[in-house]
């Protein structure tokens, strides 16, 4: 134990086990910030290749490099796809990259309600371009449970994006019928929701399970894909759910500059299910 | 060197780095083969999540539980888009997983020219799947340098498959122009090649030299995109050529049954180019 002791008083390498006997790792060329929430553990490594990492307890949650992946899937189906989306709310995403792809859009106040300010507090100190997404008027920031603050709020939204950890643990709860309906209670007209869903590979059970209460509290339920390097095998689902846009019928009305890998062909694509997970869906749950 | 030998004789994790400083991990559970041919180091481990793992040069070529992904990516957009695909060459793919994939259609012959037989035999013996696939009589095994191969061979064909690794180290002549000129020498009227072209963000300046000859070659160079979750970053690319059939109007002619991943929707899905690959492909080489 003597020898683990000495790894850790100087780190050299972050580990994540994706699947029980598998995962990735990061040489750590430097710990920018290293701390314990009372929700979790944080740590901000530099790794030579993928820039800075942030870790909650020990699970990547975004890297500099490989971030506008997951943001752009998670913001822009959603946001391309409102007639007008003036008012949007974000829950979780304390990193700050999905307020920053919102704030590309032309939206009037774009709320950020995050559990853990001290992940706010780390990542706006040592992730550069959070600096000026906060710092933009239209951001409204709120340190509160989501699921709290969803009960308590008098706005309404024209688009809800749910920047949750995984579908396992502490964020379980975002990713239930209970907290749905709520959002939906939240939405107005012609509104849209996009959630992060989880692993292809890994959560298929939660992908059918979800997807049986979600037809029932949306016209549209559909999930969609999209690449994420570091997240456990490389490829994400985001559920796309609303009562009047048909993402079969995609409309991309407002594109912002500047992206890396959005557009609308990669959006249309996304929707493109491989068959094992179509016959998982279609089991049902 | 000694504690090197002493890990070998017990090993208890595969790791190869994907980048200088990140890559993935696997738990051994059993080591089932441990080899040295002419041209690699060759090693089969048993991990608990993605079963056997073959490994080249400490190199994750194929793995049980992903190895679909890329095998019915690189084989089905080529064979499912020929009106009649009877004589097939795939170059490389000593493992199996593309002939299976191509036994799966109506073909009359399909040819496998593998560089290192020690990896056919390693991955008959240790890969279930394989037994099945090499007593199809339709299969033609040659154990011989694909490049010296095409020189000699008087066979011509409806599709050819290149199943090479990386465009980097001993397969480098696999992805230059002498060799695609020579392949479309072999190919039939109407025919197809379909290439493994390497990782989306970690080959990018190849795509980019790649697509500047293969246009010269073919009226039609397009590439195309599929996650494989043990590959390097986990989204691998394709090349798609031919000089009749256009990838923007993809017929599917024939599509066999039980593949797990590859369906049209996908296919027409895998022609849709994040912004910066397209970039950088626009800028040339």
């Amino acid at each position: 134990m003597k020898m683990n002791k000495a790894l850790n008083a100087k780190k050299t390498e972050a580990r994540e086990y994706q699947t029980p006997a598998s995962g990735i790792f990061f040489t750590v060329k430097e710990v920018l910030y290293e701390g314990r929430s009372k929700f979790q553990r944080i740590e901000i490594i530099r790794n030579k290749d993928y820039g800075r990492v942030l870790l909650l307890d020990g699970l990547v949650q975004t890297t500099e490099r490989d971030e506008f992946y997951y943001h752009e899937m998670l913001v822009h189906p959603a946001l391309t796809s409102h007639a007008r989306p003036k008012n949007v709310l974000i829950v979780g995403g304390g990193d700050g990259g999905a307020l920053r792809e919102v704030l590309k859009h032309p939206v009037e106040k774009a709320w950020l309600v995050e559990i853990d300010g001290k992940v706010i507090e780390a990542c706006r100190d040592h992730f550069p371009w959070l600096k000026a997404t906060f710092r933009d008027p239209r951001a409204e920031l709120v340190v509160a449970d989501g699921n709290v603050f969803i009960d308590k709020v008098r706005e309404t939204f024209d688009v809800i994006l749910v920047d949750s950890s995984d579908p396992v643990g502490p964020s379980t709860v975002l990713h239930q019928e209970a907290f749905y309906r709520k959002l939906k209670s939240k939405l107005n007209p012609g509104g849209i929701i996009a959630a992060q869903a989880g692993s292809l590979m890994l959560h298929l059970d939660s992908h059918a399970r979800k997807r049986a209460f979600l037809k029932k509290i949306f016209k549209r339920a559909a999930l969609y894909l999209g690449p994420v390097p570091t997240y456990p095998v490389g490829m994400w689902c985001y559920d796309f759910l609303s009562d009047k846009v048909d993402p079969a019928k995609i409309r991309t009305l407002y594109i912002p500059d500047g992206l890396k890998y959005f557009n609308p062909d990669v959006y249309r694509a996304a929707f493109a299910l491989p068959n094992f997970l179509a016959a998982r869906l279609a089991k049902g749950r």
